[in-house]
């Protein structure tokens, strides 16, 4: 792992908690590794994690500061940039998934030279990766999909991975997002990746392996995306899953940040097993799962059952129900 | 235009004229600015251009040597190296569509700066991208699709372009590759840019224009390559056209440079229109466009025919029939 811990999570001027989904992850899946949470005025967001000023976070030990902002395009805001030198300043690395590099901000880039801390872009790997080559390899694979973006789709694969451990099967969680690789210590930030190279970065980062060894992969985005399903084609090709898990968050009006109403999961599931045919005839969905956090947990767990009923697949929230239901469903295949 | 003509055509070793597609796709289009070409012992390619040393072709005024070699990857080969520092001690620019830059070849970048040419790197643009928004804009596009890489996608949309023009049509073609660049001197080597951002540089290369001026965008890929599909959503999503056009090479065994099967036309033309009505309700499949140069002219044309009986659309080949149908087919919709 190369980023040093505890941290200190930035959450910004992030107008609500989808907008800090970066935050809430690692404070979710690594909150032993979490100091306490920063937060500039206007923020809508809170993970729970003490308010703490940089200076505080220094003298409790934080090594890092963690930019845990997500927007469409990636870009690191310019009101930002005060927080990232006063950490600086006081001594800790400062940490970032988004597409904009911090040594492109000078101020920031002289802040860390000063005072010898480390940027450290995880967006930007050196990795050159070839193209994919569509060939099956050994080992298996489950790939979380989903309706839209934000809907779930890490978790989900974080804890289907964490269950599978806990029944001793042998299981990576294969992080392909900023987050899920601020969490794992390890993966691809695949929408960094240039167009051509998606399908064989998923390819590298998801090696053959031993017959009975399940790689959990982070899904991206959705087929139906204007903006990113590109990426989540590629993502699904490269990953050749056995098995797809669908995810989706009900109350959603139209997909992220685009005006584009949602599809339904029924069509979600058909246009992912279509595609992901071309490089793994057996693909097959063995679940469903739902962010139910914006409904009543008895409305919540109402819609679980209606949902897996009409579809005829277990139907979980991870945050509610966990997630043993599909673990059953991809182990019985 | 920023690459300086006329040009000297590098063909290296390339196996067949499939592999030589950049320098086959310049000879083509802009032959008035082609001097010759130079091949190395072994290329199996040719464009019918005299052949020519270096020093034969910087005697004629040549300003430019360009790679003219296609690959999976993009990868510049060592064994080519020796004979861009000839062109590059002999006064000429050099330049190249591959993924690897020229200036990463230390000989090469030497070379340059000893002689005080050009290194230019097409397939690099320093144009900064957002992400695609799906919102629908003003005038008319119609991209070429296709059941595989290499099937003619950038001829069918070039010669459409092209008899657009000829009837007074105002037209421009939209270069998403490497040749296409190279030979419109403009354009965006869509699989170079960051995945996430795909949808958003075609929505930059085909901008709001007059109602009745039609963008005429080069393919990339197919949506059923393992490599390569996740580019060509994400150029479909974001060219969100009016129309599109199928083109096909009928002889081809399996998807080029994996062993892949190829998709049927059927399917092909039934996946693009239901991904494409995603950013534009109204798309419509126009024609097919076969490249039928590896059959005899008769059987090609009795394929034309069958094939547009069977589709109940227009179809031809581009170098044999010309593509007047498929233009009658666009400006009846």
């Amino acid at each position: 792992m190369r980023i040093a811990s505890p941290y200190l999570l930035f959450l910004g001027d992030a107008r609500d908690d989808l907008a800090a989904k970066t935050a809430h992850g690692i404070a979710r899946w690594r909150r032993s590794g979490c100091l306490g949470q920063l937060r500039l005025p206007g923020c809508g967001a809170d993970t729970g994690l003490p308010d703490l000023t940089v200076r505080e976070a220094a003298q409790r030990g934080a090594r890092t500061l963690i930019v845990g902002l997500v927007n469409a395009g990636g870009r690191l805001s310019p009101t930002w940039e005060v927080t990232l030198i006063a950490a600086l300043d006081a001594g800790l690395d400062v940490a970032s998934g988004l597409h904009t590099r911090l040594r492109s901000l000078p101020a920031v880039r002289r802040a860390a030279e000063r005072n010898a801390c480390r940027l450290i872009d995880v967006r930007h790997s050196r990795q050159r990766f070839g193209v994919g080559t569509g060939e099956r390899r050994a080992g298996r694979r489950v790939l979380t999909v989903g309706t839209d973006c934000s809907v779930g789709k890490k978790y989900t694969a974080l804890a289907i991975e964490e269950e599978l451990s806990r029944r001793g099967v042998k299981a990576d969680f294969r992080a392909t997002g900023q987050t899920g690789i601020l969490i794992a210590g390890r993966g691809v930030a695949i929408d960094a990746v240039a167009a051509d190279f998606v399908s064989g970065a998923v390819e590298w980062l998801t090696p053959a392996n031993e017959p009975e060894h399940w790689d959990v992969v982070e899904g991206q985005g959705s087929l139906f995306h204007p903006s990113f399903a590109g990426v989540s084609l590629g993502l699904l090709h490269g990953a050749q899953p056995d098995a797809l898990v669908v995810c989706h968050e009900p109350t959603r009006a139209h997909m992220r940040g685009v005006s584009t109403p949602l599809p339904g999961l029924g069509e979600t599931i058909a246009l992912n097993l279509l595609a992901g045919r071309r490089t793994n005839p057996e693909i097959r969905c063995v679940g469903i799962s739902l962010d139910t956090s914006r409904l009543e947990p008895r409305a919540g767990r109402d819609l679980l059952r209606r949902t897996g009923q009409k579809h005829g697949l277990p139907c979980v929230d991870p945050l509610l129900t966990g997630v043993a239901p599909l673990v059953d469903a991809l182990l019985a295949g």
